[in-house]
């Protein structure tokens, strides 16, 4: 996630540099060619086009950054979530030393289950974390297919064994329980966002048509623009090529790009907050890297 | 659900081109028509009617776009309750071999309610997939009008009578209830977006304004655009003509076509999920089919 | 609620023939009055006029759209709850014949007032449904100013005698209240779809300024379309009519009009659910009548 | 809020006449002015005013209306609410004498609650109210700053010493306590739209770009519309500053005018459905005055 | 935030004087060059620029208002919660000297609670108002990272001892762990629209056009309008520069800028209820200052 107030036009020419060459490469051919030429262009109806794609973009975008947004919603879901059941479990467990002891590899294995879970959204190894946290012993989840689940599972199994010793009543377990919930409901819609795209006519009729829309804007405006036909085309088409661009970079949050959603940012705070709910040093704040939070 | 990232724009043409060619047909005739007879084609208020038209279309596709992403969002609660449902009832249920059993039982036909919900969905044949899960006994909840729901019930039923046996108590009834309302609901949802289409006039407006708009565009752009009319008239048209084709793709999330939401895929995540957590190994991906998600 | 897949366009045309001929006949009168007399039309500024006009319209469909889709919204939270009651009655109510039959009379009560809801809404009489369902024996509920509420009312004092006679713990009784809450809530938002019309604004405006754009519409047009200014006023007036009848059709999901939720049919399906979960034959499916689902 | 079916469109002339007058005279005296000198009017650019007029206006609307939506769903949500907890007090405290009396001051309380948050959301006097429904005894609680809120937690206190002396468990009253949980928000709720304005931007922005767009309009129209100026320009300025209007209308939904949400109305349904469920008669409906529910 | 009526579009021009004064400038010059100058003006396509101009700032203005708006919920639920809290807490623990005392404690710490939290947010010291709620001594959890965070946790710990020394039982633990957990999730949301500024491309993109948008409208239009240009097109890009202003103000609520969410009004409120419902006096109500709530 870009965080930082350096001048981002900027990074965005950089980036778009040879969309914008290529594009007025095209506008100064053609105005060159009707200029030199006796043809006539022709009057296209490009308010028509506009407004149709107009229409078509604004619902890419929508769409795109309401799936960005959400990705952060349900990020900060697990956090609530994960404040929540650490501050639970230190009140629900009792004070003796085996049940702080339960209560610490409760909360350590969540945060595994946090790191693990990124990992797995963004497709990458997810042992490592995992044995950052819990140690050089195996870890029999990660061999399920889906790792993060299994050590969901694995702290609700010992939230069941806190019960069935009578460390904890079933009224408690009830309120951890639907913690746990939480947390399913947080992670399901983790992996909706990830494994929908959006709908193929998302994708390919906005960025067809406006591609065909910049390459048809210098033949329609030539004959009233003249020579300034390339510079007010290739702006003109630049605005829609833009709103094609936020809809490509929004639309998977977890995407390990750029414009994600700080993934390892928020499990660095989770971890932090869990840790102090122990008692335990928080962990460093991950701080953007030129101008980029991951 | 079309998955794969192979150039969509081709598929649309080859899945669109009979429509695209008729459009094309009209366009050259009505150019041809007034090219070669002496009457002067009136200047339509086509801005006017692309005002109007871009309205009604508009509507149209955000209201098929969210009826599209709410049928995925369903399945994705109906995922999470799984899991939920699942990691409950093995935290629930006593640790001894007949507990154990009915632990199984109940995850198991979890598993074929889920399987029946969705060809119930689709208007399949409901007894294969829950014989392959449960066995070939009979099912008797399969004669019911709503069979899915009976499954459920079912898995109520089995809640209560551990519950009068004292396996578990009221307050873990009461969560594992809770569960089955979420369960409940989903279900609900799915039938709700399955049952109620669209309201006639946004499916029938649309549709009509927009091919009389293909229709006229041409004679309204004949006078300016001259010999370049088809090409004209057939790329503006083909832009609304897309937006009307992306409302009818979308608007049935469960209608069994390429472009709904991937019931068997996330069917065989739910089963796979309920296995590994009963400890059974999980069921093979399914795998997309010439870029499509079943 | 319409279900047909029959040619709606048909439909609508017969619906509105009175409304598009007087603004043909207009259309026409106008053209004639401007071609054989001396008088210039005035260049109306018409797409300021439609920019102005799609902003009113948009605004009401967008409502008028949300408020049948959330009556159809409730509606189905109101089946979903209706499952749960039945289900979680029968799993919490004890096995004994006196406890059977409390809970065939929880459930049927229900379904009475699921139907009395239902002619409450529509304004319709509600005894007979009632006494259907519930015998000839006098319903004293049925005095109430809201008779529906008092149906549910009288279950929610069954279940505390249920529970005051240790048939049910408090923990269940908690489930169950819960999910009366959730019935309460859908009657509640039902009622206040019916109580609450479009704000005046949203009624009056739109549809003076629709029917005045129409009427203008052809004396903008007549110096550019000559004697093709019916035809062309006719079909842009009548796009703008539609999406001012869709804001009309839509607005009361309760309306008991072909436009509204298909609430008898709703019913039904709840009636058959719940008797199915008492082992009851389910009541004949709805069917559509004509295209039209009540 | 506006209920009747009587042409509204006349009320809002008669509200607007003065706007709409002024808004005359400057057209007339535009047209005149040009009409008569030799100056000619430049030809604003009125398509692009008009479209980041729109924009701001559709900004505004949008804003105001889910403010009014927002807030008849929260005093929706209050009856709802209220019903619950006539029915769950009714259910839960226990039939001697001292249990009964108790539920009917509870409810009766709440009943004065209810009309309490009503005068004080429109800044009225809050002790008549409160009196006529618990009688002339002082109520400390009119007292406190927020005189609802005490009232609501004087109601949760007499729950907490009913639980105190075992009248309900610890399980009913947390039901009990959910249900004033819910009370609580939509009280919250309420407050938050009362004492929330509109950003100022929204308010100042689009109202300054209204009135100068509608007094620039006859400029700009002079050159083209002739002696149809006034008439054109001053409809079409009728139309945006109709839009400005129902901003102004919806934003405030409990300002005490004739388009705020009916609380009058509401608080007496409040009232009748607690009487009705102690047995009580219900209060008289509130009629419209002259098409007018207050 | 911004309450007074005072005519707000004054003090506008004040904040935007040095933004309209250069836009003027520039307009001027523009002017001045093409009509002393024989070089032809562009006929530039300016309604393509603003349809897609105003396709950006649609998407930065709603977004931007969504956040604002969503800001201010989530303090209304941190009021209705801490009501809740003091209500319950009230509710629940003994009537015993130590009870009461262990309820004034938590009460204050909430008090403490709210206050850190809003310091936070806005990046100032939290000791001040902590040490003013709490008295001077020392409080540990200061120190933590997420100071908020560690208070709302000793209340919960308080809670816990509570429950351990048996003052409240399992279940009213529950419910009140349920008021802690919907804190948590308020806190939660505040952090992430703080967190997490909007897509850069919604910061960089729409800043750049519109300014560009301001630069052409004098050389688009001074063909037309000749000496009228300076005026109409500084009124038309003031338009588009409100716009883009509006996104600005309101895209952080808790910016301690005049346009953000009134915290500490809302801090005082909160302060006020809970005081009240401990039987002390509340705080003085925070004034606007200037028009300006702070």
């Amino acid at each position: 996630m870009i965080v930082g107030k350096t001048p981002r036009i900027r990074m965005t020419f950089v980036a778009a540099w040879n969309t914008l060459l290529a594009l007025f490469v095209w506008d100064v051919a053609v105005t060159v060619f009707y200029y030199f030429t006796p043809f006539p262009a022709p009057a296209l109806p490009l308010t028509i086009f506009g407004t149709g794609l107009a229409l078509l973009l604004g619902f890419r975008v929508n769409s795109a950054y309401a799936r960005w947004w959400e990705g952060r919603i349900v990020w900060g879901a697990m956090t609530n979530a994960s404040r929540s059941l650490a501050r639970a479990v230190g009140s629900a467990l009792p004070d003796h030393a085996e049940g702080q002891a339960l209560r610490h590899e409760i909360v350590r294995r969540h945060i595994a289950y946090v790191h693990v879970l990124r990992h797995q959204l963004r497709g990458e190894d997810t042992a490592e974390s995992a044995h950052r946290v819990l140690g050089p012993d195996p870890i029999p989840e990660l061999a399920r297919r889906n790792a993060a689940n299994g050590l969901l599972e694995g702290n609700g199994l010992r939230l069941a064994s806190a019960q069935r010793k009578g460390w904890i009543d079933s009224m408690k377990w009830n309120r951890l329980e639907a913690i746990l919930v939480d947390i399913s409901n947080a992670q399901g819609a983790m992996e909706r966002l990830r494994n929908t795209p959006l709908p193929a006519q998302y994708r390919s009729f906005p960025t067809f048509f406006t591609r065909l829309f910049c390459a048809l804007l210098p033949i329609g405006l030539v004959e009233t623009l003249g020579p300034a036909t390339p510079l007010g085309s290739a702006l003109a088409g630049f605005m829609f090529l833009a709103a094609l661009q936020i809809g490509d970079d929004l639309v998977n949050p977890f995407a390990n790009t750029i414009h994600d959603a700080p993934l390892t940012a928020m499990c660095a705070t989770i971890e932090s907050d869990c840790n102090e709910s122990l008692g335990l040093p928080p962990v460093p704040v991950v701080q953007p890297e030129g101008g980029i939070l991951w």
